[in-house]
């Protein structure tokens, strides 16, 4: 199969604010007010976490149809522990992002805990967002 | 400093629709019709690439702080190559997600080149999603 390109444009609104284009979309990211914000959205780090719920429903429902089981649908939880020392510039003893990503998945579904456990093993092997956090991606930040 | 943690709880709309709550907002994630989806929001990679523009205007501003220049706005503009034939389950030779990111910076500031390369790599080196993507963070994936 062919690459696929995606794109997102993105400017500053105020130092915490930035509006991004992504096709014909609009998303709005921002701090709380205790991060420095404004509050008029979700934070970079929540999107991130966003991100990896929207493709694990994508892929959970790929493979559960491959797989043969009917899903009819599934919570997703995730939470992620990490450290703003190093964002602060306060200590460079820490990372900066996400130490670990915990994921609680909750299909409705027939489906027994052997067939589950197989599910979320190939989900996770298959999902785009689960592959870039998990491993490393090549990052290339220039000046225009 | 202490850790943050932070959560998002979403739940499938359809096998290619999820929406998820993060604090008080309310995030819709989609697929475009040829994808599979209904397109009623950006897609889940799309939201990698708008977590990443929004962590590197933060980071950006806190940077040029700290250096001693005014950061009068930035403009981002992120693409990132992935293949779908994993995802797809077409085949194995490829990993899922993005094989590669591409960042453009365009700052509006008076400060000269060599202050700017030195900016983009304190920012890179501290900014939180840069970190998750670029570097490998264990995710664990568990059923409720």
């Amino acid at each position: 199969m062919a690459d696929l390109t995606f794109k997102i444009s993105a400017h500053s609104a105020s130092p915490a604010k930035t509006v991004v284009k992504a096709r014909n979309f609009q998303i709005i990211v921002d701090e709380p007010a205790d991060l420095g914000g404004s509050n008029e959205g979700p934070n970079p780090v929540e999107y991130v976490l966003a991100s990896l719920a929207g493709c694990l429903n994508v892929m959970g429902h790929v493979v559960a149809g491959e797989m043969g089981f009917e899903l009819r649908g599934v919570k997703i939880d995730i939470s992620g522990d990490l450290n703003p020392a190093r964002l602060f510039g306060k200590s460079f003893d820490e990372r900066a992002g996400y130490k670990n990503i915990e994921v609680k998945m909750t299909p409705d579904c027939d489906a027994d805990k052997a067939t589950l456990e197989k599910w979320i093993e190939v989900v996770d092997n298959r999902c785009p967002v689960s592959d870039n956090i998990s491993n490393t991606t090549p990052v290339q930040i220039k000046l225009a």
